[in-house]
């Protein structure tokens, strides 16, 4: 299977990559607007998995050309771009392409970080809304901390939720989920569940603040 | 320490009144509009706990007589109450006395439950704008299955969130929750961070629905 992480220059792209190439057989394709961009960062994700004596199987394109190779579709962008990014490469999709969301809307202040989510109701919907009807959309990876999964070293124990408006799209990502050592993919039902999930994400930002001893926190359920 | 849990015959009042009495050595109050029903309940709580060979010192009153002889006062009732609760027995409060909160506003549908908070964006701060201005707020035990806690056998490994408008409050409700096997207290920061905590219980409610192995399940931060 091709796995396109779109923006997966950014931080979320460059730990989902990593993670995509060292533990799984899958071929990762990274995207970024720049095609340049996305090829100087596989030469540092072939270096780092390299020195680890893992396969490295990465390579850069413009985010088009990524979506249009990939079965799955990762937009690993910020989430104010998410909607236009989805735009950009929608003639790069099809029923057979699943697109993949984890962005998350949030606001910070001298508190915190609060979960904003747009109008449509969450970040995952409005990528629902923004893609072709034909295109399987799956929110997955929203609560993932960036650090958490780009160092190497870290062993995960965490879970990751999905939601989707389609169960086979769903299923497939579950199965890509879980090949990544020490994440495990729990289902929550339709995308209309998506904002109670992407609501941790700044919950967990706001546990790693407020506790000295938790950095780049993550969650398990049980 | 002495700990009410006004609407202590409900379920989530159940399940910390057992675990209060089995796992620390405070007076736990049941509290009810009804003493008698709040006698009744202490009744079948003592029953449980000396079967187990539980010292159970928990006593039954009336909401008002339950907050006005304790330290710290659970509002263990449903989230359309919990703004009447606290003004009905706001006279027994005092800048000595901590409010605790573990309401959260939900709403289902077919999909699932989902967050429906209040005007003052969460139930949290509903409760720190209804209680007198002295008496400090903690939320707190917001994302804990109540069949979890209330079944005995069931040994947790959870996490518990904080959010406070008081820090030696939220302190003492740390440790407290601590005192409680397989709990650990998590601090979220001040009060304008409670929806995101809030929002968990929903959440974890949908992840029940849809993992057919996971029941009753709850959080754990890593």
């Amino acid at each position: 299977m091709r796995i396109a992480l779109l923006g997966g220059t950014g931080d979320i792209g460059q730990g989902l990559a990593l993670r995509f190439a060292r533990d799984t057989d899958h071929e990762v394709l990274i995207g970024s607007r720049d095609p340049e961009k996305a090829r100087d960062a596989v030469d540092t994700y072939e270096e780092n998995l390299e020195s680890r004596g893992a396969d490295a199987d990465v390579k850069g394109f413009a985010n088009e050309m990524a979506a249009d190779r990939a079965d799955v579709v990762v937009l690993s962008v910020p989430p104010y771009y998410a909607g236009d990014t989805v735009e950009a490469v929608a003639d790069n999709l099809d029923s057979d392409t699943i697109l993949v969301t984890p962005a998350v809307g949030m606001q910070g202040d001298e508190d915190g970080l609060h979960y904003h989510p747009p109008g449509t109701g969450s970040v995952t919907e409005l990528v629902a809304e923004r893609a072709p009807d034909e295109v399987p959309v799956v929110g997955a990876f929203h609560n993932l901390a960036a650090d958490a999964l780009s160092n190497l070293d870290n062993e995960l124990d965490l879970d990751t939720l999905l939601v989707a408006d389609d169960d086979d799209a769903k299923e497939t990502v579950r199965n890509l989920a879980n090949e990544i050592e020490g994440l495990r993919a729990l289902d929550v039902g339709p995308l209309a569940n998506a904002a109670e999930v992407e609501s941790v994400t700044p919950l967990v930002i706001n546990i790693a603040k407020y506790n000295d001893d938790l950095h780049d926190v993550g969650v398990k359920f049980n």
